[in-house]
């Protein structure tokens, strides 16, 4: 065993701790708490688990939990974007590539090139993976808001047509999923929570 | 599509998000904050991702994700134990198996049965992978006592002798990770916060 590269992979789990301090817009399911980048990014590992049968295109379930569980990472340095955010560009990409070199460049060189490529490839979302990968980044806050009167669709005043631009993304990984997502939009139009 | 399997699985990954209102006895890394069971099984998931290569047995990665995911959902109706606990006995097994049918039971047949499998296959210990998944899943809290001054150990007086009973599993998975954890205790002996 390489003592040196163990210790590499020791220091980059305790490093990545800090993704339990990264607090989301988002609220857990009907509540008033709000969620941080490790619960998120195990609740959306679980959904893949449940739902990957209803990605539009056959995928390899491993990659996708590869890519939901680091997901997140870059934003221990690049912080969390906020998708409805009006003032600053959501684009932060820079700023998160350098966060993916240093943090994934804990680890051991073949490591670190393998943890990279996955995020790039999250980011770039061409592959079957990808595009499931972000289906789901995109219904778990929609299911959350749904439950929480329209949490932050309510709180920052979003308008029912920039839900949907915002959110069409779910149909390219899952028609399924995005008609459910719109069934849902419309139960928030009728219990008045959202306006259409 | 048959929509009231969605709609199943759906209500299964609402329910689940209980998870992350379960505390554990011990802390974050280098912190005063509690971690929950959903922050746990996330940080387990990334465990395997960067130390499969450890395992004493070729191992499916996939199938220890799952395991990890999914083990401690159960908590949400039973409740964290603890291993050091001295009073009540760790095992309780039976009420873990009741809420593992209550809760696996929202899904659609099938993926319940499989989740319920994946869960046992964990409980049993029997297979390379949940052999891992035990490793890691004794490994974490190892770690955060070591950044915490001794962290539970401390907290509970719980003597070198009983760490190293209860901690010898991390061999079955890993003996690799198992004489890096005795260093660890070691280590903390040096430092005064544990008594040999």
């Amino acid at each position: 065993m390489n003592l040196d590269s163990l210790k590499q992979q020791i220091d980059f789990i305790k490093e990545i701790d800090k993704v339990k301090y990264i607090q989301r817009k988002t609220k857990l399911f009907n509540s008033d708490r709000h969620e941080n980048d490790a619960e998120h990014s195990w609740h959306l590992a679980m959904m893949v688990l449940v739902l990957a049968e209803h990605s539009n295109e056959p995928i390899d379930v491993l990659k996708v939990l590869k890519i939901l569980l680091i997901h997140d990472i870059v934003e221990i340095d690049a912080g969390d974007t906020f998708l409805f955010d009006s003032i600053t560009d959501h684009d932060n990409r820079e700023e998160e590539l350098v966060a993916a070199k240093r943090i994934f460049g804990l680890l051991p060189p073949a490591q670190a090139d393998e943890f990279l490529a996955i995020w790039e490839e999250f980011e770039a979302e061409q592959t079957a993976e990808s595009k499931f990968a972000k289906a789901l980044d995109n219904l778990e806050p929609m299911l959350q808001n749904a439950s929480n009167q329209g949490g932050t669709w309510a709180e920052f005043n979003v308008p029912y047509e920039t839900i949907i631009e915002k959110k069409k993304k779910i149909g390219i990984g899952s028609e399924t999923l995005w008609a459910y997502s719109k069934g849902l939009l419309d139960d928030c139009v009728e219990e008045g929570v959202l306006k259409k």
